[in-house]
């Protein structure tokens, strides 16, 4: 990080100071992008500001139930006097809104992410933070206002999301001590992981299903590979993002340690997930073919048709020293 | 509850002046019963006790980690002071070991089911807590042992199962407080959930999709039903247990409101588990069906042909007035 935090007491203070804030949660908002910018909104808001959230495409599904008349994606909604981008630290993560975002004569930013600049007038980043949504839990505090259960849930809606219900091993004890607090300002808690977790539209299902059927298991079992086309795509309906579980519901296998998971985003274009549980190093796998990622966590892409690059990966497992 | 709760104190000197214990969980025992009884069994241990875990069946292919010389089904290990039951409180939840845990001059039951009678000379039940691991967190404490990483990571694994992760309804406040007290004793948290979510049968995986491929839906999207035969356990070499998944997963379902799901246990006879989001009543649903259950997650049994019941609870559901 190039810059010196500032404090939520100072960022409180510019808040205060503000009569019009935007807030810019990043596109294709998660749980936490949501959840951090429908609290702050709120308690903006609670102390007499005019504030939105401003967006540029459609808030998922199961995030809906977050919103209640505060976002907008009318750019003309007002003038504001603070723009806040809140789990993102760059405007490459909200593109139709950079300028606007700009416009304002002080800017904020509120992220966790390891990779932000430090960008705006005022930054808040904390990487060790495993959600945006406890930074904004801390402001809004500092801003001396009392979380209500509607900013309570917006705020479990977004640890939930990025700790995968306290399992990630971000999760830190602030992550509960949080959570408890939150049980104080009467949160229904099961009712927000109802809706996170149970919204899960019917052409998921079936899309995963059909992954699953193409499993083929190496070394005993320790490794899995399975793959989805775009036939299988269009024959259940549903989208290539709706894909995005099955690589860890292939991990999810007794035994299992590697996980390979091929997706046709196109004729010659097939994204490779990777995911190992304990001891391989999928990044030096995804290094062999140009990719990027983590100890147990990375990708690459192959242009080649589904067969010959499941086919080509397949022999690399088969040939993984540390496999046998 | 027939009696008066002993408190963890009381309970912690009638352990303090034993020499010998053996703790008794349930059958077919869960992460709960398995984790509380580690964790109390580690304790035990710490104090210079002589401990063991007595079982009458295997433990769970994603509990073993918590055994690490613990368990023994061996009910000539010792002639004990005390038996102790967790997560249980009958002698009906271990049958076979009922004598042996009777044998003992003094009982103790630590326990969180409503049910559960307080048959022991000490008992503590206390329906309100999450898991029976939450009352052996504050046994231990009593009993004056400083939690470390192992029993931490058992209670941990008690509270993760029985509260889905910090999903479910029965997640209090309390609970994130433990938990957030655990990180203090060095659990790898994160390592817990893998064990405990992660470690899935190949064979569930498969059976889980042939159940869902069987999904018919009502009331445009409002209901869902599928079933599960013994054929299909067969083909995929899957157990019935290993379904028990499937009614959440099409609860899970976007705009579901009523998840039906039919299991053939045996040529005529047919359990019928019920689970609702938010309005529609399934104990009712379950008692015209002469079964029993609570608002949200009730069940019955049917005896007849599979494909009858499934055709008489679809007749049922179509005529529902609520869904319509």
């Amino acid at each position: 990080m190039m810059m010196k935090n500032n404090t939520f007491e100072e960022i409180a203070e510019v808040l205060a100071s503000a009569g019009k804030v935007l807030i810019f949660p990043h596109i294709n908002a998660d749980g936490d992008a949501i959840g951090s910018s429908a609290a702050l909104c709120r308690a903006l808001r609670s102390l007499g500001k005019e504030c939105y959230i401003l967006i540029e495409d459609e808030i998922a599904g199961n995030l809906k139930f977050l919103d209640d008349g505060l976002t907008t994606s009318d750019t003309g909604v007002m003038k504001a006097d603070v723009s806040v981008c809140v789990d993102c630290g760059e405007t490459g993560r909200f593109p139709l809104r950079a300028e606007k975002f700009a416009e304002a004569p002080v800017t904020v930013c509120i992220d966790h992410h390891e990779t932000s600049k430090g960008f705006c007038t005022y930054n808040h980043i904390d990487p060790d933070a495993a959600a945006t949504a406890q930074l904004v839990f801390r402001l809004i505090k500092a801003m001396g206002v009392e979380i209500d259960k509607a900013m309570g849930e917006a705020v479990f809606a977004g640890i939930l999301t990025d700790t995968g219900s306290f399992r990630y091993s971000n999760t830190q004890k602030e992550t509960h001590l949080i959570a408890a607090e939150l049980y104080d300002s009467g949160i229904d808690a099961a009712g927000v992981a109802q809706e996170i977790f149970e919204t899960v539209r019917i052409e998921r299902l079936l899309v995963e299903n059909r992954a699953v059927e193409t499993m083929v298991t190496l070394h005993g079992g320790k490794a899995v590979l399975a793959y989805v086309t775009q036939e299988m795509l269009r024959e259940t309906g549903a989208t290539m993002d709706e894909t995005e579980g099955v690589v860890g519901q292939l991990r999810s296998i007794a035994g299992v340690e590697l996980a390979v998971f091929l997706k046709e985003y196109a004729p010659e274009e097939i994204k490779v997930s990777l995911r190992s549980k304990k001891y391989v190093d999928v990044a030096k796998f995804s290094s062999d073919f140009n990719g990027g990622g983590h100890e147990r966590a990375a990708g690459f892409t192959l242009r080649c048709p589904i067969a010959e690059a499941f086919d080509r990966v397949k022999e690399y497992v088969s040939a993984m020293p540390e496999m046998k």
